[in-house]
């Protein structure tokens, strides 16, 4: 057992030399990067699909679109109007590593990129333990999944910067209460920052592109300042 | 990369010999084993309850609830009449193993069980390449979750023999398709049993508790005969 330990250490370690690459490339550009990160269904896809909608004409969106398995979720971000879109099939593998994430970068024209989304694959577990170079981790929770799971899969919340609530037009049909997610979250990570949102019906979704704007310009001025 | 192949397969290999040895014991007192697997949030817990509310009168059940943290799920199971339940907190890993079950399966009178229910950890990937020594493996996929997670995620509804689609109450909530979940999950695997199910309405949950009842009969049949 504390050889198998050793060996992800040693798996981890060589990842962490690839993140801080990525980083340093995209820093140097001033692009902001966030790494998706939910259980199956959350709402992911969704939720890229209605960003592009709204800020497609406004800013450069990049996106890495990781699954275990299809393309589908990079064909659904080309076909919402995604211009700049590659997808990683890891074929099998339950998380996106930053191996993985600098053999698509190349393909990608960092030059003419303002913010670069990056979808995981759905999985609560693994994927918090793998820097992708990224800015921050958006961690999604769907209100169907019930408002205990911050507390049942702390490792996820604890590295995320920012928690998307999804499905909120879905309140009131099962026992999720609002409060008592944000609660259960703030317990694992009381910085984190939370969004109310639906993509079904668009509710909240103002304040969240907003923010992604602001992120943009941000990043900008301390690029070029 | 390949030494870290190398690794995993000694571990998996540990694994099936603990599996196995759980397997024999459970099958020479003719106990029925399922590892019920889903992503966080489509109801493992709630199938569980209703389960024990319908059966704990006919069937000596016993229950193993696994979380990466807490034992709320072990403490709703004892709630909701659970006698012989047992909580697995993995610390972090993303999976049960047999290695897990080993070591709680002497704190449960095997002689006075008919059937045992081991809930793993919520994780769409991981867990379907542990065998735990039980006889199947049940996936359950939540409609709000989406119709394509078969073909998203192969490697769990392939080596799943028994599929529950819960939460058909929402059904109409989003766009999930019921003849292409069916569609999608017979692609990957043509020999899954599926049931459909609500775990809030109890929709569908008659045949799911007949079906369990068959099995154990059927085992106890043949562990006698």
């Amino acid at each position: 057992m504390s050889e198998k330990i050793t060996v992800e250490k040693k798996v981890l370690s060589e990842n962490d030399k690839l993140a801080v690459n990525i980083r340093t490339q995209l820093k140097q550009r001033g692009i902001v990067a966030l790494n998706f990160v939910s259980s199956p269904g959350s709402g992911k896809t969704s939720l890229l699909e209605k960003t592009l909608g709204a800020l497609n004409n406004e800013l450069r969106i990049g996106l890495i679109a990781g699954d275990v398995q299809t393309e589908n979720d990079a064909n659904r971000l080309l076909r919402a109007g995604g211009k700049m879109v590659r997808p990683i099939v890891t074929g099998g593998a339950c998380h996106l590593d930053a191996r993985m994430i600098s053999r698509v970068l190349p393909e990608l024209d960092l030059e003419k990129i303002d913010v670069l989304f990056i979808e995981n694959v759905g999985n609560l577990v693994c994927p918090s333990s793998y820097d992708l170079g990224e800015d921050m981790k958006v961690v999604l929770l769907s209100t169907t999944e019930g408002d205990d799971k911050p507390l049942k899969y702390p490792g996820m919340f604890r590295r995320s910067s920012v928690m998307v609530i999804n499905k909120i037009d879905l309140l009131g049909s099962s026992d999720f209460d609002m409060n008592r997610v944000k609660e259960n979250a703030r317990r694992i990570n009381a910085d984190l920052k939370i969004f109310e949102v639906s993509c079904r019906t668009g509710q909240g979704l103002g304040e969240w592109y907003d923010w992604i704007k602001h992120l943009v310009n941000d990043a900008r001025t301390s690029a070029t300042g």
